[in-house]
C-alpha cells in the first residue's frame, strides 16, 4: 500500500486539539511528527513563508451547484499505458522494464520504469496532501509468472494514470505534466530536481489556489467532512470485503469449479467408451453426443480458468485502486481537522483578543482555502466513485452475462446433437 | 439393489463348465445354489417337465434385420404413477403410503403400496430370469424429509413402470397386468396366489415362448453375447462413475456454489450500505444498481439450490436405474452361458453316441431358445439403452441451458441498471 505520509492512525488522538496557549507560537502542535505538523500544512495556516519562487501550476476552486469543486479541467485528455518491453543499460549488464506512455494530448511517447513511477507517486503525495493519490501496484517480485505479473502491473499502472488523468489538480500538476512529455535525457534531470526542490509543495501548496471570496460555515463543514469521513470508513469495509470475495471466487474458478466440469466431462467421455462398443448403427449417434458433451463440459472448465481475467481481474484491479485511496482518507481528514481545531483556538483567542483581528481573518482565510480544498476534493471524489464503479460494475456484468451466455450456447450445441439422435 | 436371484459374482466359477461326465443325469450342474440350477434353467434344458397348467402368456421372438427381437408390443400403452397418499387400515391404526397407478390401456386406478411393488418385483425377477429388471427404490426410512423422500421415491417408481410398460415381454406380463388393473379385494388376493404358483417361471418360462426355425450358431450367439457383456461392464463403470460425479456436483449446487453467490450478494449488500451513505443526487441511481445487483445474487444462490430438482436429480433417477440393471446382467449372462455350456456337452455325447440323436436335438432347441430369449434381452436393452440415455440427456441438458439463461438473464437485469446510471 501507498498511504500518504507518515501518520498513522494511532498518532491521532495525540495530535491538534490541546495546543499551547500563547500565541501564534503556543499554537504551534506538540507532536512534531504528525503530518499536520510535517507537511507544513500548520507552518502554512499559522504563518506561511514568503516563498522564493512563483508557483509552477495555479488552482481555482469555484461554487458549483453541488457545492465548492475545483474548476473543471479545460482540456480534457487520456495517457494509454502500453506494452511494458524489456530495456536494458550498461551494455547489457542491467535490466529492467519500461512502460511507455503516450499522452492524447501532446502524442509524445515517452518510456519509464516502475521507480520512476514510485518517484513520481512519492512527490504528489508530498505536494497534494489533501488529495488521495491511487495506488501503484505493489513492488514486483520476479518469478515464473513473470509475463502475467508484467502485464497485470501494465494494468494497474492503467488505472493509475486514468486517475491522474481525471483529477482536475493531478491533471495540471507540473511534474506529473514533466513526467508524461519529457524525452530528453538532461531536461528530465533538471525537472526532476526542480519537482523535488518544489516550495508549493505539503501545505504550502495551498499558497498556490484561489478559493471563492465567501466565508464558508465551520460547522457546516465539519459536517460535511464527517459524512465523507464515515462513509469513506464504511467504503473501506465494503471494498475491502468485495476485493477478498472476488478474490475467493477467482480461486474457486481457476480451481474447484474448473475441475468439477473437468470431472463432468471425464465422467462423459467414459459413458460415450462404453457406448462405442455396442457397434450398432442405432447407436452411433448417441456415442457421438455424448462424446460431444464431454468436449463441451471441458471447454467449459476451460472457460471458468480463462473467465477471470475477463471479469474479476479487472473488478480486482478497480477495487486495489479504491482500497488505496481509501487508506490515504483518514491522514487526509485529520490533518484537515487539525487546521479546524487551529481556526476553534484562533477564534478564541481572537475574542480574547491575544491576537491582532487581521492576523485572525488571516488564519480564518488559510483555513477556509484548506477546506474548499477538502470539499473539493470529497466533491470530486464523489462523482469519480460514482463514475469509476459505473464503468467497473458495467464491465463486470457484461463480461458475467456473456460468460454464462456462453455456457448457454455451449450446452445447447451438446443439446442439438441429442435431439437428433 | 434388486439384483435377481442369490448368485454371487464369486459362485461364478464354480458353475457350469466342468459338469458331470456320464448322461442326461450327469450333465446335472454341480453347484446346487447356482442360480442356473435354482432357477430351473438347468431342468428345462436337459429335462423340461410335463406342466399341468396352460401358459397365461405366451412370447415370440421374429427374426429382424437387426437379429433376433421379442415381437413388439402390439398395443403400446403407458402407465401412471399419481400422488402418494397416507392411507389407513383397522380403524387408523395402521397407516401407510399408497401410489395410485393408471394405465392409459383400461383407465382403471389402482392403489398399490410400496410392499405390494417389491411383491412384484419379486415375481418379474423370478419368472423372468434372462431380463434385467429394473430396481425399485430404496426401502423407504421415514424421517425428516419424508415428504421429499415420498415424492423421490414416487419418480423412481414412473421410471420402473415405464420400464415395464415398454418391456415386449414385461408389458404383457399376466402378474403385472393383475398388479395394474385389479381393484377387487378378493380377485387381487386370488390373482396373488396364482402368480406365486405360476408353472411357466424361470427356467419354464421358456416352454412358454416360440422361437424361428432356424437354428442359432453358438459361436456367433457366444460372440454377441460376449459384445454385450464387456459393453454392460463398461457401462456399468460409467454409469456408476457419472452418478458419483452428479451426485456430487448436486452436493456443491446446494452447498459451496449457493453460499458462494449468497457471500457475494452480501459482499453487494455491504457495498450499497456503504453508498448509501451519500446522500448527493447523483449517487441515488448507482446506490440503487448496486442493491439490485446484490438482490440478483442472492437470487442465483437460489437457483443453484432448487436446479438439482430439475436437472440432477432426474439424472440421477436415471442412472440409478440403470445402475439396478446392469447389476443383474452378470447373473443373466452367467445363466445363459452356463445353458450353452451344458449344449457342448450335449453335442459332444452326441457325437461320442451317448445320447439318443433326438434328445440331443431336444437339448439343442432349448438351448436355442434360451439364446433367442437372450439376443432379445440384447436387443432390447441396446435400443432402449439409446432411447432412454436420449431422453434423459435432452432433459438434463435442457434445463441445464435454461439455468445458465437464466444466470445470464438475471445477471442482465443488475447490468441495465448500471448502463442507466
Amino acid at each position: 500500500e501507498h498511504a500518504s505520509g507518515g501518520a498513522s492512525m494511532s498518532g491521532h488522538s495525540r495530535g491538534g486539539t490541546d495546543a499551547a496557549s500563547k500565541g501564534t507560537v503556543r499554537m504551534k502542535n506538540i507532536n512534531r511528527f504528525s503530518n499536520f505538523v510535517k507537511s507544513g500544512m500548520e507552518g502554512y495556516i499559522l504563518k506561511p513563508v514568503k516563498l522564493s519562487t512563483q508557483p509552477a501550476e495555479r488552482h481555482e476552486i469555484i461554487l458549483s451547484n453541488e457545492g465548492p469543486q475545483w474548476a473543471p479541467i479545460t482540456q480534457l485528455y487520456n495517457c494509454s499505458v502500453d506494452k511494458p518491453k524489456k530495456e536494458s543499460k550498461m551494455k547489457g549488464l542491467k535490466s529492467y522494464i519500461a512502460y511507455s506512455l503516450t499522452s492524447s494530448l501532446s502524442g509524445i511517447q515517452v518510456s519509464r520504469r516502475y521507480k520512476h513511477f514510485d518517484w513520481l507517486h512519492e512527490r504528489l503525495t508530498e505536494k497534494y496532501i489533501l488529495t488521495p493519490i491511487p495506488p501503484l501496484p505493489e513492488k514486483q517480485v520476479s518469478g515464473r509468472y513473470e509475463e502475467d505479473l508484467i502485464e497485470h502491473r501494465k494494468q494497474i499502472l492503467q488505472l493509475w494514470v486514468n486517475k491522474l488523468c481525471r483529477h482536475p489538480v493531478l491533471s495540471q500538476s507540473d511534474v506529473w505534466i514533466h513526467f508524461l512529455t519529457c524525452t530528453d535525457e538532461k531536461q528530465w534531470k533538471i525537472g526532476k530536481r526542480k519537482s523535488e526542490k518544489d516550495e508549493y509543495t505539503g501545505g504550502n501548496f495551498f499558497q498556490s489556489i484561489t478559493i471563492p471570496g465567501q466565508p464558508l460555515d465551520t460547522a457546516e463543514v465539519e459536517r460535511h467532512v464527517e459524512t465523507f469521513s464515515r462513509m469513506t470508513r464504511s467504503l473501506d469495509d465494503s471494498v475491502r470485503g468485495l476485493f477478498d470475495r472476488a478474490n475467493e471466487t477467482h480461486k474457486r474458478h481457476i480451481g474447484p469449479y474448473k475441475a468439477s466440469f473437468q470431472k463432468m466431462a471425464s465422467a462423459f467421455e467414459a459413458l460415450g467408451h462404453s457406448f462405442e462398443l455396442d457397434q450398432s448403427p442405432h447407436n452411433q449417434s448417441i456415442t457421438q453426443a455424448i462424446k460431444q458433451t464431454s468436449t463441451v463440459y471441458r471447454t467449459i472448465g476451460d472457460m471458468h480458468e480463462q473467465q477471470p481475467k475477463k471479469d474479476l481481474e479487472p473488478l480486482l484491479d478497480a477495487l486495489y485502486a479504491y482500497k488505496g485511496m481509501l487508506s490515504t482518507v483518514p491522514d487526509i481528514v485529520h490533518v484537515h481537522k487539525s487546521a479546524l481545531s487551529k481556526l476553534k483556538e484562533n477564534e478564541k483567542l481572537s475574542a480574547e483578543g491575544k491576537i491582532p483581528q487581521a492576523e485572525a481573518e488571516a488564519v480564518r482565510m488559510r483555513v477556509d482555502t484548506t477546506s474548499y480544498a477538502m470539499l473539493a476534493e470529497i466533491n470530486h471524489f464523489s462523482k469519480e466513485r460514482v463514475a469509476d464503479f459505473k464503468v467497473t460494475m458495467v464491465d463486470y456484468l457484461r463480461q458475467q452475462v456473456h460468460f454464462y451466455e456462453q455456457i448457454a450456447a455451449q450446452l445447447q450445441g451438446a443439446l442439438i446433437q441429442f435431439e437428433n439422435v
